[in-house]
């Protein structure tokens, strides 16, 4: 941390600094500038509140220099981690996608699907049963009916499932029918849902927040890490913005920086991102080019009959010619 | 809701549209354009979901009209809700303010600071007992000790107490100690625990999300009344933007907005908006005089050794100080 | 500016960088952390481009400490700049209103206006005679003719005139006709201009772009004042955010955070900011509460039939009380 | 357009809005809905404004439908159009590639870096000779010299020149040396400017607006295309959001929903999005992936040294290396 002096800073303020940064047990280090003194603070274990020492006379900014996260973090640990579901690897340079509705709404339509998508190369599938919804008066999933059915998909097709918890009540029930948890962006800082996601025994995707910063996304990962699950996989999902072309803005450019700072996969959903059929395909494609862990995809049989987020589901048929493309420009990138 | 067809729409894909808003129970009506046709959904109970007609051939846009919620609105109670906490009421052209530090860290901490509110005015204490940290490693609040401090601080003083509950599992303990319950920024969609608050017996504080719209926000509170607690508060603490010189970005053209769509009360803190206290103050008295419903405001005996959000909070000189203005300024505003 | 280095940067990377540094003629400090070196760039003139730093092997992050501006900071002069326009003093604890319409429609629209809004208390009148619109086909000012309107307007009531100047073509012309020239939002960055603006011997209202950081504003009114024009008048008029329910999201927080930064004047428009006239009023309360300099409201004799932003514009009842409940609010804040 | 009534408007006030349309020339056609009437606005020429309608009595909302521009749009004209510039087309599927440095700094540096873009397969040269730069204090580019120096790439490279012009006064100065002329983010909605760059008889890069919609964005191009040049091509370049590991976010949706509204090609500049070396190629592999008309990516052979946007630039090497790889991308792509 570096704590920026105002030019006219009096030596008597730049002392009650120093001490108040000893006596919080770190080192102070005072830095002369040009104009102006700066007061480093050393020797700190984990990252300070750098708004603890904003309101001190004196004092112009404060400047966080190490960051909070450690157990998500690439400085932690060098290698990237590798996830294994059934098939798939998350982190080893493929790109499994996961594919399936929006909702579980009926058996029969999980089961064409899932054949479906399986067919067309998906290695997971997905599919909500309990389905977190803006208003209460929206279709709010089938709950463990759901759950059953998507049992039935993983007997039927041998595909593993993924599908969301929405709270800690009914965290053992998704947690006993599900291969993988999803937590959903509205809950990524449901500090208690982390904790208890960081209890499960299943890898955990975890979708970015609506605005999430990516810090705050790794802090909301190091939540699951610290209770002991470290099979974390990041799902960029579109950020909001002032945009109104697309439901959200897909943020690319996190995938980079998230790997830079974190060793954990990070996957792409661009189609909660787009929100319209005709932009998920080349967002899938240029997230499948920018090198990616795995993407994750709406497919619905009969979309127009959709009970959520038809608009923004792919034809079984699309889907298909969808994942050739796919696997084409993948070989491209790991052939790097 | 209105469904505006392509320039080239053939009637053929007009007569799918229609048959599909048909099917679904509404009545449709084409409205011919200059240059291309619309067809209006009419006699729909409710808003109907914009995504399942916009993959539909020959679309070009879908616009909602309806708004989706109900019991918060203006038009299903044209009066404004007034709700009555102790000496306080929130709605009735008053201001109540709320007064405490973010955290209550020992019990002599929030009796000092309770006593000093409350001799300059405020009519609520606050203080958190359950704090949703962005770090697993932050101080995370005094849980059952921190609301019986609470309690100690009604009994001494005589305010009303306001503080958060996380999560459903310690929903029931916040309940028998809180006047009011907070649901904090990150939960405002936490779909599982708004519900809950819909049972409570206590009025609850509903702080707007990072990036909510307003029409999320209401949502958010409409699945409150919807399990029966019309006693919703709705908080504004500012939105997450591109800026960069505050924490946050205060948005009170909200309230307006709120005020006109929606019965409930509103008020607004400036503290967390701020981050810091040079704007609290500022921000405060545009508060004011814009007309809200009560204000939230940090204060802290030694903001220097705060355990969390130290910047922010005021010195209680400063806060006796500014609350003599507010109530100046509030004094203009009410008699208009 | 701190370089901050990777924790497993070579002795060889930091060397590299401190050479770097030297080689531009600044001083290198190494400052040891406790995980990590830090380089700290000392007594250097003025900022140094982060974005050069960054690309080095070992580099984590490069962190600015010195802000680029000089002239507008208030570390350069401290105390607040004062600017006179006719009676109307920016800059002193005073708050003039400039009122207006918009646009400049015909030479009686102007007339009715300004007497009205000066019979309410009015210390400026603003018009627009070149308007800068989005569409090539929306109505774009009178021009000369507007100019003139605006001469005939001074001259009928004494008030000072406020108006746009688009490019640097016409910018003569308007100085020639302006007691004040505006820059608007779109050009705030429109470099030549604000040169051009800088070689006025009038004084110059800067909006805010609609996502400028505070910093990107004040580099703005450093061009102007590099020129040798030190009398800029900042102007808050909302930004561009993810919400939906006003125009624009007025940044009040900015007014604080630019006053510490900077001895400039700065007003608030929350006429355009709110886009609609519900909010002006109270947007105009909270901005006069909040210590603004001035500010700037639209005032129209026939909203409905206004050539622009009709629905923005307060009608001249409207503003007379406006007016004196602003004065009110204004004897409680100055009293300070 | 259509006009949302109240739930309790009066006939009255409905009257009033319809006589007010009529007015206008319009036609207006009530619709009864549920709950509320709302108004039509048909047969409409161009848009109608929503902000003049906005602030009628009994007047809920204000929904615009007809898209104010024409001459840009899909529906004009269907086709793609194509922009042929040396041996390049932008617009018939192909890709294109721009490459240079950020500003030109000596000629030796030009031909250089020029030579070396060729052999990896560039199309087209970019370099800056007038620089719009937030700082005052900044490098501004050669000027003349700069333009002069890019003519001697042209000579003896054959690579058509990009440049970009800052203003109406140094206009015929950069035609006349530049193949195609870029306008600037900061100067998207610099109407004057826009205006003089439909007069040109060069082609046109319109860089998108800091935070522009895609509305605002192909009305600038309207602009362009009103005063009669036809040759306009898109460049996105990234917004500006809440993010902070990268300069800009990168918008990839706007794209295909800019290839959907309008004819134009449209590029993406991923250098000025990313602000960082590391991101520069992924996004680059991404915009390929999407099926984008052409890219723009700053390459420096001494990046280090650059005096301006060094940390973002490619080395040479680097920049050949990842020219191949987008070339076996966008085999696939174009396959399709």
């Amino acid at each position: 941390m570096l704590i920026v002096m105002k030019k006219n800073a009096t030596d008597h303020q730049v002392r009650e600094v120093v001490e108040a940064v000893e006596k919080r047990g770190y080192t102070a280090h005072a830095i002369p500038g040009g104009e102006r003194v700066s007061i480093g603070i050393l020797y700190n274990k984990g990252s300070v509140d750098a708004g603890h020492f904003l309101g001190f006379g004196g004092v112009k900014e404060v400047i966080p220099v190490t960051k909070p996260y450690k157990l998500v973090s690439r400085e932690f640990r060098q290698e990237n981690t590798q996830i294994r579901v059934g098939d798939a690897v998350f982190g080893n340079g493929t790109m499994p996608v996961i594919a399936g509705p929006c909702a579980v709404e009926s058996l029969d339509q999980v089961l064409r699907i899932a054949e479906s998508v399986k067919k067309a190369g998906a290695k997971l599938f997905r599919g909500g049963a309990f389905k977190p919804r803006t208003s209460p008066y929206s279709f709010q999933g089938l709950g463990l009916t759901g759950l059953e059915h998507l049992t039935r998909v993983r007997e039927a097709t041998g595909l593993p499932v993924v599908t969301e918890a929405m709270d800690v009540e009914t965290f053992d029930m998704v947690e006993a029918h599900a291969d993988v948890i999803q937590i959903g962006t509205r809950n990524m800082q449901n500090f208690s849902l982390l904790r208890r996601a960081g209890k499960a025994k299943k890898p955990i995707i975890l979708k970015r927040g609506m605005s999430a910063m990516l810090q705050e996304w790794l802090m909301a990962a190091e939540y699951i890490m610290e209770e002991g699950n470290s099979e974390v996989i990041l799902c960029e999902r579109g950020v909001r913005t002032f945009v109104r072309h697309s439901r959200n803005t897909l943020d690319l450019s996190v995938v980079p920086a998230a790997k830079k700072e974190s060793h954990l996969p990070i996957i792409v959903d661009p189609s909660h991102a787009a929100g319209i059929r005709d932009q998920v395909v080349p967002l899938a494609f240029a997230s499948a080019a920018l090198g990616v862990d795995g993407l994750m995809i709406e497919v619905h049989n009969h979309p127009e009959e959709a009970l959520s987020d038809g608009a923004q589901s792919l034809y079984p048929d699309q889907f298909a010619h969808t994942m050739k493309k796919l696997t084409d420009i993948r070989s491209i990138i790991e052939s790097s």
